[in-house]
């Protein structure tokens, strides 16, 4: 099936206790992309500048990631320079230039607009419900969002939400949005919208997922190292969809297992800075994490009491 | 088998979002005890003043709980006073009160000396060696601890950690302990000092267990509504250290099990104040609950990518 994301395409300067890189290729359409490009056919909607190299663009098409949808307008690529402490929950924003991203408007490559699955990332949900008046008729339209929105365009985040199948959304955020501090009745809150799914990221915790009545309960990876957190939400996003697009099936052993290999595709990106790890992963390596999900999860149906 | 649990009975005073309680039964060894008790065989020691109603006891020996080793001393029982704002895994301890605890050492019974499980709760590391000194030849000897002796005993704390089997501390606890912010890491270092298996307590998110070189995630369950933390992990180590006590077995799948366990009965202990819940238990209950932990955590094995 066809994957479509739209979001940032952008450069990152990051500094985490274990180094620091300038200006590497970053943005959250950039990490959606790569990641579902393991599973699916993905095709981006973004903007970069002037000075946006062909050859990240050449990486992305040699993942047979369709780039017709990367307009280039005058100006900056998109910016942004943050730091992360020991904590790498915590990502401290030292930085952001929007540079062309302040004008962008999304338009869909006339072949974009019969895609079956829609990734919405994380952006001005005006831009985002634009979209949606875009495609025909998808199959699944996600969306994630963050603070900013939720404060800023309460309203418009709201319609936008309305019109998704599902939310994937921080921790605290879904607090912020719905307001309330238990996350099951935040899940519901955003349900009770009309999204019959909603994941929750919760960082070196894992991910809830909350479908329809069910709930999923899913580890992060428990790693040694990790070397710079950042795209991690967007790269799960991508091995969900990517691989539900795959599958195409939306029922819940699907969508568990979508999970999963979510998680596992974040647990990659993390182990290196950009997309130097994501990018470069074979099947065999994935496979194997996913069955190391299973042996860190995996327990016993019965137990005798009394 | 026979457990023995050395730890605290207490007066509680608790205030949470949902309510308020004063000077109601509490303490890490009345939870331990009761949360085990469902499984297995247990006895307590710990110490109590003047002012501890009989009626408590009762309740303990209805349990099927050996109390003998309950002593009685002249003076107050040991009270804490504490509360919790909207953020359930923060605990605000307004006051301690010591009372009997200040000159406790505790004696086993002949009759204890043979338990073949012991759980050394939250108590001063120099007490915890002492109750080993006593113990005959156990199969299984597991401990908590606290910042508060990581950082006032810590040569103690580590002379006691390196003769038991098993540690089980809270997240924030094992970084500080080891001095590393990974957890894995942290794992391993208190591995180093001789205890086969960490177990990682993460209030709502769960808990970890490095077992040699093993790794088990399992979630914490998504409660609508957590009346009262108090008491979590000692119902966790309770239904835990309980149920591997009636398998009588320490292989990899009685441990997941246990932990699945003991998960859900921090569960069932948080949905009410004091041991109002977790007193109160059935067994189709806790069956129930391990049945839909199984739920939360399942996907299917095979997956075909490409």
């Amino acid at each position: 099936m066809k994957l479509l994301v739209v979001g940032t395409v952008a450069f990152d300067s990051v500094k985490t206790p274990f180094g620091e890189v300038n200006d590497v290729l970053g943005g959250s359409a950039t990490y959606f992309s790569v990641s579902a490009s393991y599973f699916t056919d993905v095709s981006i909607v973004a903007v970069v500048g002037e000075d946006f190299p062909d050859e990240h663009l050449e990486m992305l098409r040699q993942k047979e990631v369709d780039v017709r949808g990367v307009m280039r307008s005058s100006g900056k690529t998109f910016r942004r320079k943050g730091e992360y402490g020991s904590d790498l929950n915590q990502a401290n924003t030292l930085e952001t230039q929007l540079n062309v991203l302040a004008d962008f408007s999304p338009i869909l490559p006339d072949e974009y607009t019969d895609c079956d699955f829609v990734f919405l990332a994380n952006v001005d949900p005006v831009l985002q419900s634009k979209v949606l008046d875009q495609v025909k008729k998808p199959k699944l339209v996600a969306m994630d969002t963050m603070n900013f929105w939720i404060h800023g365009k309460h309203g418009d985040l709201i319609e936008t939400i309305k019109r998704v199948n599902m939310v994937i959304i921080n921790e605290g955020e879904a607090r912020d949005l719905a307001k309330v501090p238990n996350l099951v009745h935040a899940a519901q809150w955003i349900q009770d919208l009309g999204p019959k799914t909603v994941i929750i990221k919760r960082g070196e915790y894992g991910a809830l997922m909350f479908n329809g009545k069910t709930v999923f309960s899913a580890p992060a990876f428990p790693l040694e190292t990790i070397y710079d957190p950042t795209g991690a939400g967007d790269s799960f996003a991508g091995g969900f969809i990517g691989y539900l697009s795959s599958v195409n099936n939306l029922n819940e052993a699907s969508l568990r297992q979508a999970i999963i290999l979510g998680s596992a595709m974040a647990s990659f990106n993390v182990e290196d800075f950009s997309l130097d790890r994501l990018k470069e992963l074979t099947y065999p390596e994935i496979e194997e994490r996913f069955r190391m999900f299973k042996n860190l999860t995996h327990f016993e149906d019965s137990i005798s009491l009394q």
